[in-house]
């Protein structure tokens, strides 16, 4: 049995390539479909169950009919994770579940129209549940708006998804600290800065991230174009790597 | 000089085929890509300039790079109109001018941060503008939401774009009437019904507007899955025909 992560989208809301721009990893996205950027996404492949982690893709009807997953696992309701619902919603079928932090706002209409779509499965922070078998833990992060990162437990492996995040609060670290995961998906919007962004990570903060916690694996998702025109002419320190759309992590289960 | 529109889009939120759903019409169009129906919209060149009516397509950026369109002309704020907008506006390049009914709530956070989108461009029903020549119309509707049609006229032509309406407002049947357009594309969601609905029109509706406005030709959109199903049973009455994704509408200029 294995536990297995594909990063759906490594963008932000923004994506790759920027409407109107012609930069280097814009030019490169256009030409090259392989760099493009679409927004922060994944989806979880465990004991036989998929459960979608963020829902910012437009056409996840067409790459996941109904049927052929289990659950949404929402990090928070800001449009360019959320905005794959809006059409889905009005499915047809029996309910389904949306795992996500207790945000009362939502986005635009979509807990007044709920359609088959499950809200109620709000989470509590560090309070881990289970999704067939799998053991997440919601984890809070530093964002504008309420938002969990989750770590995605088997018997042998574990990985944290964090993004949306600048850097990371306390509790959250002191958990990791705790429980070390064998691989960290993290948000990592800007390249280096010499003032820590908000709202988002620049990779200096990853970095100095990297050296509190030890971690063996990080790949870095959320990426600007910014970013990635930075990453055209330097190399990410060792065991640092950039994510990209279509990655696949595959960890014993 | 002519004046073109072209159905971008010809479903509603829902879209055809509907995520979950094996009727005729959603198997139909899961087979073959000319029966899908995406997010209602369209596109109007004249006079060398392009206006996209209602922005739902999610993959605007790909279909209209930056600089091939001049403005935006929405219908109103819901969803399924704007949603293409979202990652749109954090574009590259100078302002995009937003056109449409003077909504104070928007969509989200669209006015908050509108990014390179210029939402000033407020409308008042039935006061004429002009856009490159072309002379364009407000017409009230009738919606949940605060909705305007619009008559788009040239010299020697014009048409009108009434979605998303449940018949219509008797100022802007005054007006139809007055100025007359040779083609009417309007909001068709639903089969004919034994009560009139509410929000959108059935057939039934459209008919009997028909016969009171005297169209020569009406195209109907905003197409539902159950509709769909209904027309592929049963005939629509002469003069009125189904738009479908791609229809091309041309007039003398």
């Amino acid at each position: 049995m294995s536990l297995t992560i594909t990063l759906l989208g490594t963008g932000g809301a923004q994506q790759v390539p920027v409407f109107g721009c012609d930069c280097a990893a814009c030019q490169r996205a256009h030409l090259h479909v392989q760099y493009r950027r679409l927004p922060c996404s994944g989806s979880v492949n465990f004991n036989g169950a998929v459960t979608l982690l963020d829902a910012g893709l437009h056409d996840l009807a067409e790459r996941w009919p109904y049927g052929s997953f289990q659950q949404f696992l929402l990090t928070h309701y800001h449009m360019d994770h959320v905005q794959g619902l809006f059409p889905l919603r009005w499915g047809v079928g029996s309910q389904i579940a949306v795992y996500g932090p207790p945000d009362e706002q939502g986005c635009d209409d979509l807990f007044k129209h709920p359609g088959l779509l499950d809200f109620s499965h709000t989470l509590t922070p560090f309070v881990t549940f289970d999704l067939q078998g799998l053991q997440v833990t919601p984890l809070p992060l530093n964002h504008s708006k309420l938002t969990f990162g989750y770590l995605l437990a088997s018997a042998h492996s574990s990985i944290a998804w964090l993004s949306d995040t600048a850097g990371l609060p306390s509790d959250t670290l002191q958990f990791l600290l705790k429980n070390p995961p064998q691989v960290v998906v993290i948000d990592c919007s800007h390249e280096p800065r010499d003032k820590p962004p908000r709202n988002h990570s620049d990779l200096n903060t990853v970095i100095a991230l990297k050296a509190e916690m030890g971690s063996p694996r990080i790949i870095l998702t959320h990426i600007s174009h910014q970013f990635d025109v930075w990453m055209m002419e330097n190399a990410l320190p060792n065991g640092i790597e950039a994510g990209f759309d279509g990655m696949v992590i595959e960890l014993e289960g």
